[in-house]
């Protein structure tokens, strides 16, 4: 099996997701999340919203529908644009997006039909009269359509941010990458509305205390990314201030928060022909995966411009303008938008430890802030009150960590199926501990074992959570004696 | 205005939630969460979770999809029997839910058509063939569908609890009551799989600790609620032990969790002729409501025996059997199910204070782990390093809770201004403040203010969010000098 083979298997078995209705034979591009998966999940999208929403006072989650009325799409551009060209086998009948075949069917070598144009949105109709509504493919309109809501709700002030995290939808003609190409899938999106006057003119303080950081950015004219100050691109390329400012935030993100190492993230300029007519500036957020053979779309950085804005006010009729600042002028929006099952099978890419040439077991090295679980409660033997002992931690240090209870199989399997969930620690209460009131902690990176009070077990695992180090907390154990 | 004109009219202004697509005149059905209604829906939601999920260590949330395919929906039950009546107006064209109208239009009196019948599933061709699809009308049938992926990577243990908070979507004829008939709605559903041989066998000590609790069931014969016991229930109306447990939970989740005063809470008996043919034992959870002119439900405890495990073998023909404590059998379900939607108005209703006759304002007495923000941060005026410091107070406490920045008008308007959106404490900065480092509390409810360390406002707060008196934490200020 290559890594993509393992790691599916793996979802499957452990419930970190597998392909929805299988006992139907599933349908291609949609997947469940399992127990595990979605803990995982849960665990991003925490991470998403307490640092996005953070960047300002004035950004905000909203939640708006999935299913939207058609004119908000006939005003966005996705009625008439949203589409694929499908060409079909003739022999086999299996159906390709026109970009990804040559002149043969990819199966079985057939001719292929002429293009024909599809559109991706999925229709739905609406009431007893049928109205046309569509599901929506991206989250950005239901942000936009409520700007106006929103910037009086919240007094008026720019920038102003509203992020949706919520499904979208693409009635995608062959999905068949995983969780690269889903027909319904998770998106993170924060639209900043901002006055275009301000492209290039943030706080000064702001801009000196970021401006030598190093964006690892693919220019479109480039082989390879390079490393290149904010400022340095601020003169070369004419991005501004506020666009760049936002994606170092990004890209500190991803290595700071979600410690992504260097080497596999990069911001890839998209060039004037290959992105989107309203996108002015628009950098993708890319990760180099293993299971994907290079460097993949997860996300991108869209200065929009004042595209759906002015395309609603056309629409509508209802004047899109704002007052502010003595202007009268329709804001400009830059888009940080995200995918999110993509992140997460990023994550599990880049944390998949396959130790099985060794000993035949593998491991995720999540960090604790992303672990479906970060501690798991092992009662050495389920008897003389050591089983009662264990359940007492567990409902204790539940209360502040997600933590799981494991108490059959041998106390060796019981560590390696914590290792294969990503566990990063495991907490075991044996004999001892009812004598002396402490409990046994491994980390699941080194393998050391250390004990720890159990009255200390909360403070000393918030602790190493945020950085510090297992020794100043208990003392090690030789395990070669054990 | 009457009490529900002016919820909507705060809700629209201030950002709780407003008609979504209000530029293109709206849909009916379809409305879009603000900033913060989002935080009150976010608050509830994860409330839920951490009391639901927690009920026991096999309870876990998954995620499935929105569309599924049609089988899945042959084998509920839900493509044959989801319908509604619907009548229309000869004249005016107005169209009715049969159960709504009597003979004649309820708009303009006209003569009404025969009923038509109407199924209230969204269909959703998939691919470019077409396929047919569903949106869920519930998100139980994606729990389902994964009870054999999860109940292996779980384990094989029962009960096993899949919980899913997800949207559903009923394509309703008439969505006119607000909240209570959303076409596109947030539900919470919990699906307890476990073995009907259990179904009054529970642990004795857990039953010995709650069965002289008191459930607040209004039965089917009778005409008012009242106070009985588990073990009454158990004894009168042979319901067994495992159902009255979860409702004794779900009873306490609202008293003790929500807060909601006791005589607006009860457990509906559903008769015979009025559940659907699969409920074997259906109470409603309902809550008093002024808007609603009554007692209103909210949510259901359904006991749904193996109607679906059964549905979905006999479509798939995959067994959906298990083997168990040396048994095969298919488990049975209970279902507690809840309407996120309908529990936000059931909240902004009973907390809604409206004190105008007095003084032309109004507060929502949110209890302070439902509040959209927990705390505002208020400088007295802006210069004098009073700004500054306040912004390092409101920097420092947004890690713990949630907080808002307010800088605009008088203290008066800023105060009234947080009593309106529910926040339970705002905390001013002042001169004195860098003098003393201490700012004041106020308290929403009584108006009082205490005096506080700035260094002991995070611990301060945390206690008094666990129900300890300010009193105890600083010095009450006599206003009347002020």
């Amino acid at each position: 099996m290559d890594k993509t083979q393992e790691i599916l298997a793996i979802a499957s078995k452990r419930g970190l997701f597998f392909p929805t209705a299988e006992l139907y034979g599933g349908k291609a591009g949609f997947y469940t999340y399992g127990h595990l998966g979605k803990l995982l999940k849960n665990n991003f999208e925490q991470l998403w919203r307490d640092y996005f929403l953070n960047l300002d006072d004035n950004f905000y989650e909203i939640q708006s529908n999935n299913i939207l009325p058609e004119k908000v799409f006939i005003a966005s551009g996705h009625v008439k644009n949203f589409n694929e060209i499908m060409r079909e086998c003739k022999k086999c009948h299996s159906r390709f997006k026109a970009d990804d075949v040559k002149s043969k069917c990819m199966k079985c070598g057939g001719e292929l039909t002429e293009g024909r144009t599809f559109n991706m949105m999925f229709k739905v109709p609406i009431g007893f009269a049928g109205e046309t509504g569509y599901l929506s493919p991206e989250t950005a309109q239901g942000a936009y359509i409520s700007f106006k809501n929103e910037f009086q709700a919240t007094r008026n002030k720019l920038p102003l941010g509203l992020a949706i995290i919520d499904k979208a939808y693409r009635n995608e003609i062959s999905p068949r990458q995983k969780f690269f190409r889903l027909r319904e899938f998770t998106q993170a999106e924060l639209q900043i509305f901002f006055d275009p006057a301000n492209l290039d003119e943030i706080d000064d303080e702001l801009w000196n205390s970021i401006k030598s950081y190093k964006l690892i950015v693919k220019r479109n004219e480039k082989k390879k990314e390079e490393e290149i100050s904010l400022d340095e691109i601020n003169k070369k390329m004419k991005i501004g201030k506020f666009y760049l400012h936002y994606a170092a935030k990004v890209q500190q993100f991803y290595l700071d928060v979600l410690k992504i190492p260097k080497e596999k993230f990069r911001l890839r300029e998209i060039g004037e022909k290959e992105r989107a007519f309203y996108n002015k500036i628009h950098f993708d957020i890319e990760i180099n995966l293993e299971t994907f053979g290079g460097f993949n779309e997860i996300g991108g950085i869209h200065y929009r411009t004042d595209h759906d804005l002015k395309g609603h006010e056309n629409i509508s009729k209802e004047s899109q303008e704002i007052f502010h600042n003595n202007k009268r002028f329709i804001p400009h929006v830059l888009e940080l938008s995200f995918g999110i099952d993509r992140n997460i099978w990023a994550l599990l890419d880049l944390f998949y430890d396959n130790e099985k040439k060794k000993n035949e077991t593998y491991v995720f090295r999540f960090p604790s802030q992303l672990a479906p679980f970060q501690i798991a409660i092992l009662p050495l033997v389920n008897k003389d009150g050591i089983d009662n002992l264990a359940a007492k931690v567990h409902n204790e240090l539940k209360k502040n960590f997600h933590s799981t209870y494991d108490d059959s199989g041998s106390i060796g399997r019981r560590y390696a199926r914590n290792d294969e969930i990503g566990t990063p620690f495991c907490i075991t209460i044996d004999g001892e501990s009812r004598k002396d009131n402490s409990a046994t902690i491994r980390d699941r990176d080194t393998t050391e074992q250390f004990r720890v009070k159990i009255s200390e077990l909360k403070d000393t695992i918030s602790k190493v959570f945020k950085g510090e180090s297992l020794i100043k907390f208990g003392k090690k154990v030789d395990t070669r004696k054990m």
